[in-house]
């Protein structure tokens, strides 16, 4: 182990694979030999990692032979072809995308962080959760579509919108991936199947409502939480303190409290505006920002990979 | 009436002042006198109407002298010092400041109006409001620093906030004014005690989260109603539709849902995805959207003085 594990990222020129080679760099992960895969339009270019240029590598039988931990963020059709092929060379999938269960949702992640405690302390009845999405949350694409239209702004232009149905510039879309029939996006229904999932209690309550913001990182999530036994702000505030990967900036009079551009390539999630719930006598009112491509994403997944190695 | 009436607009260069000469050009108000009063510094200042410039004058005595009708966005001090003089020299005054009542909250305004309806028919039992408020909702000083701080991201420089605590471009502020003692903040408690106050209902629960966004113009309001009847969303689309200033944008299969940058410049507000609160069983989840500079301030006072002139 000391020598350290060969590593394959799969689909490491998207935002998550580049988040994950960075987090993979930072945290010193044990990687021997690192392969990088990519989509065939990608094959020849080079990603950085530790200061050094890693070619691309088309993914073609034998490529992964003596992979040992494979991060897979590439799309679920990807996963569904990659992953078996990985397993039968031997090595361990840590998969974001949806292929092989419910998605591991990223507004999901940052909205269980301070569920979690709260639960634990005083068990959960019934969440409502509005979302503030990031555009990072689509990927590089939709970073990318945020910049080229502010910049047209700037430049008196306007922009078609292309990856986004709708402007986003300036703008709010409410609504994230395809509607149900009953209303409900898939994004939606995400955040409630996951959260669920996560927190072993099949039949929580949750009322979820996600938007797209014109923020480049982060998601942010106003969370009403009811709880059987009531836990006040001081309470809760201590737990969250006390929760690995949750910090607390909640401080009125130093105007202190989670925003993106703050949040914005850390690893652990940020809760602030911790109080009573003014409609409900066991709720709580949070704000809560995490790094979608981060807490949210890769450095989940290395997390997962480091709980692995022990 | 035919010929007209004497009417000031104090405080007409600020935002809502605009857009209140605006509005009663468009609604075609009976003018037949304008005065347009301003601070000190903005005396000998001109402002178009119907096409004219029309000279900001100082406020001295006598200069009310005549006036029937006064719009005042000036602030509140000013407010206080300004309305009983127009008030002696025989005005009638309709005053957005928070000067002689609670503030006519521009948020509040726009979460009100599906809200009525669906009282009116179900009888409202408890509220959770959660906002994305535009720049303009703190005047034209919130939209300059919108602007220029998008600017100088366009430059690749940053520029220090100085309306806004914080950074707004690519940010979430999650509180607008100041704190009270117990967390919320005073555009939260504006919420909860204008709403009972206009809707009647002393005793209505109400939660409330404010966040700034970096948008221009319509503040939209993510909504979780619970009745005491049950209310279905095809009930609530067609009580909505019904409701007068309020329209219904709500068909998944076309993506369409209210979003600010379509909102803006419209007197309506609009109500979009229309659906069962998931968490409760007659709870009604919504999007609602308003030009909080027309719906929210300076349309409803134009509308305010059509009915005071029958």
């Amino acid at each position: 182990m000391a020598s350290g594990m060969t590593v394959a990222v799969v689909g490491a020129t998207g935002a998550a694979g580049q988040a994950t080679l960075r987090i993979l760099e930072e945290r010193k992960f044990p990687v021997r030999e690192l392969r990088v895969f990519a989509s065939e339009r990608s094959v020849g270019k080079t990603v950085p990692f530790r200061g050094e240029p890693v070619r691309v590598q088309k993914i073609e039988p034998g490529a992964f032979k003596g992979v040992q931990i494979a991060f897979c963020s590439a799309g679920s059709v990807q996963s569904k072809a990659y992953a078996p092929m990985l397993v039968r060379a031997g090595a361990v999938v840590i998969d974001k995308s949806s292929a092989f269960r419910m998605d591991p949702n990223c507004t999901t992640i940052v909205t269980v962080m301070p569920l979690k405690p709260l639960h634990d302390a005083g068990r959960l009845r019934r969440v409502i959760a509005v979302s503030y999405q990031a555009v990072s949350g689509a990927g590089v694409n939709g970073i990318a579509e945020l910049r080229e239209q502010t910049l047209a702004w700037a430049r008196g232009e306007t922009i078609q919108p292309r990856h986004f149905p709708h402007p986003i510039a300036f703008n709010l879309i409410p609504a994230i991936d395809r509607f149900g029939p009953d209303g409900y996006t898939a994004e939606e229904m995400k955040l409630v199947n996951e959260t669920r999932k996560i927190l072993e209690l099949p039949g929580l309550l949750i009322s979820p409502t996600t938007v797209r913001v014109p923020v480049f990182t982060c998601h942010s999530i106003a969370v009403t939480a009811e709880t059987e036994r009531k836990i006040t702000p001081a309470q809760a505030r201590e737990l969250f303190e006390r929760f690995s990967g949750l910090k607390v900036w909640d401080d009125p009079t130093q105007e202190r409290y989670p925003m993106p551009v703050e949040v914005e390539g850390q690893d652990d999630c940020f809760v602030g505006r911790i109080r009573e719930d003014l409609s409900s006598p066991t709720g709580l009112n949070f704000w809560v920002v995490g790094d979608q491509l981060r807490k949210g994403a890769a450095t989940n997944a290395v997390q997962i990979a480091e709980l692995l190695l022990g």
